[in-house]
């Protein structure tokens, strides 16, 4: 069993890394927050007896040894950034769980075969930079890491300069430190283990995702002279789209979501008709032929508002994660695991992307959920108990003391 | 009649202040680019032999003797400011055709019985801070000087921070420089002449303005694992508010506008649920009844929206407007003069609001049109024709001396 108290403590302790005044955190990616979280984390784990690399994408790996060090170790860990107004507990858990397991090893003086590695992932969130779990995805190959570092922020940072400013670009080659298998422990950020009561989640699939960047041209007008029929409202426009990605993700429901998340007018005015405007839309399902119809259904909607409205609305899939299918005996293991410390459990398919959906095409992977408070999360009051991260934690240090060997 | 390559080398001469790539002027009210403009209209009309006067506001008043001092000036002019993307006439044409008028009394040494004062007024347009034509609304009276002078811009700046930092808050107590009557030139922002190849628009009216400020609380939450039914999107139900209030413009139309202008998502990321979002409301209708009706109508459709969509919103009204219908003589004496000088004309309603508007409230006023290219205006291509531009400042002058008296 873990230490619930000291799981608790420092979950706690790098809350206070751009902690806000409503209890949550925003620590971007590559910010001076995320780099005061990072040199925590590396003191820890050194702490801890691990040895601490960064790759070139600021990903870091604290390893801790096994009797076999022919094998590459069992991978653990999260990420440790956060959305804009994010929580304490998306990332933050996964990660600081990898550190807790290590430490009550180390308490107990357990050795274990293959050796054990946690990682801290960059810019699993995707806020700042596009796309989310950005490292995890470099790190299979999804993308070059050249093709990573010249991506910008808003403010037109790459995340080259992000990561230099924060001292945080690594020696390592990405793709070097190899693993066995990676479990990656989560809170749920989904109402269902708290509706039906179970502790926890045995995640054996995860939604795919579409990410897309639009733009819609209208034409500039003043809002007081300007007669209804003769208007090219980029703002109507969006708000069709809107409303149609809505109706399309409920339409193909329960098994899909959409949502536009940012939509910045350009050089709005009062009394003027909006006549650009800038959007990103996030739609997902966990059944590739439904991301198949999410994806025709918004062309077609789109298509149809820009032509009768008379704008122009560009639509650019800048991302595609297809659904996860996690490894059978992997997701088996989970389950022995919550099984043998009696805790309460169920099947579950992730909505969110994790890095250890990234992984999973390359490795064998799996993850284990613990319930949030009303399923909130991505959100300042993101929350869960206590005794739900310790028994999370609890899954994970069993699961990966299986697949290790002791 | 008046020197128009003089008056058009002046609207184009002034179009270089703050004069954008796409070839409008970017020159927002009390902002470096208003400065040079100002600088550059005080020492045009000390050049032609006017005494300057600024008020607490910033109004700008160059005055024209007349052989009757003991009576009041007919006033003339408009505003130097524009949009955030707004052209080179909307505003200028009227201001420096009061310009060019006494330019040409002067060449042709022509003394009037009353004076006339060529007016500049601060913040017509009510982009940076609300409402549009705060200046001439203070002067009438609608709002004290020192309420006018503590409202903010976004970035929290007063309107007193502003005018000091440009070296505009004058000496004058705002509303001590008395008019006979007033009378302003200004494009149509419209299409109505241009359809109907008509020169000369004689204003008889002009519609009233509604403005609202506001604010939609929904729930951020995570864009990929919150179930559609349990959201709360401040983005969809802003989207919904947006389509309401074109269709009850539309019910209301042809004689009723309604437009969204601003909308800020708070913290926007691609993978969170938008959960506050500030937006602003500007509706309008020549009709008082109508406009009562604007009101009733959005109310009622923001009301059910968010009992629906379970989240909160609000809405103030920060400013109303009544209607405005014009001084019938005045009127008359812009279309004897039209009628006079062989312009084909039109009676017209303003679709946009004016400084005339708030100026008939305590005096006689009124307006001349001259056409725009496609009724286009807030917009960096907003476009007029220097006879068109020539011809609507020979109306304003010969009303003008029909009023002042040769
Ligand atoms: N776990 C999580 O919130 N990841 C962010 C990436 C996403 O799913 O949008
Ligand atoms: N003339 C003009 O564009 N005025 C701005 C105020 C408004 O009508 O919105």
């Amino acid at each position: 069993q873990i230490d619930s108290a000291r799981l608790w403590g420092s979950i706690h302790e790098t809350a206070q890394f751009g902690a806000t005044q409503k209890g949550g955190v925003r620590r971007l990616t590559l910010s001076a927050e995320d780099k005061q979280v990072r040199d925590w984390f590396r003191k820890a784990c050194e702490n801890a007896g691990l040895e601490v690399q960064v790759d070139a994408l600021g990903s870091m790996f604290g390893l801790r040894k096994g009797r076999d060090m022919s094998k590459p170790p069992i991978g653990v860990g999260s990420h440790l950034d956060t959305q804009p107004t994010g929580g304490k507990y998306d990332g933050i858990l996964g990660t600081l769980a990898g550190l807790e397991l290590v430490r009550t090893l180390n308490d107990a003086g357990i050795e274990t075969e293959l050796p054990i590695c946690i990682c801290n992932w960059t810019n699993e969130e995707g806020s700042r930079f596009a796309p989310a779990m950005m490292a995890s995805a470099a790190y299979v190959g999804d993308f070059t890491t050249d093709d990573i570092l010249s991506r910008k922020d808003a403010e037109g940072v790459t995340v080259a300069q992000a990561l230099d400013s924060i001292g945080y670009r690594g020696d390592a080659p990405v793709g070097r430190q190899k693993f066995t298998s990676f479990v990656e422990l989560h809170i749920e950020q989904g109402p269902i283990l708290e509706a039906e009561g179970k502790t926890i989640g045995v995640v054996d699939s995860g939604q795919g995702v579409l990410w897309y960047d639009g733009k819609i041209t209208g034409f500039e007008s003043h809002a007081g002279s300007t007669p209804m029929p003769l208007r090219r409202d980029a703002l109507a426009t969006l708000s069709e789209i809107v409303l149609a990605m809505e109706s399309i993700a409920k339409k193909h429901g329960p098994k899909a979501v959409g949502t536009i998340g940012e939509a910045v007018i350009a050089a709005p005015s009062r009394n003027v008709i909006p006549g650009e405007i800038a959007f990103t839309v996030d739609c997902r399902s966990a059944d590739a032929a439904i991301m198949d119809a999410l994806d025709r259904d918004l062309r077609a909607a789109v298509t149809e508002i820009a032509a009768r409205r008379k704008v122009e609305v560009q639509l650019d899939l800048v991302w595609r994660k297809a659904p996860t299918h996690f490894d059978p005996k992997l997701v088996d293991a989970v389950e022995n695991a919550a099984k043998q410390l009696g805790y309460s459990h169920r099947r579950i398919t992730s909505g969110a992307g994790h890095d250890a959906c990234n992984l999973n095409t390359v490795m064998p992977a799996a993850m284990v959920f613990v319930p949030c408070k009303d399923g909130i999360s991505h959100n300042e009051l993101e929350d869960a108990t206590q005794t739900d991260c310790a028994a999370g934690a609890n899954v994970l240090m069993h699961t990966v003391l299986a697949l290790a060997g002791v």
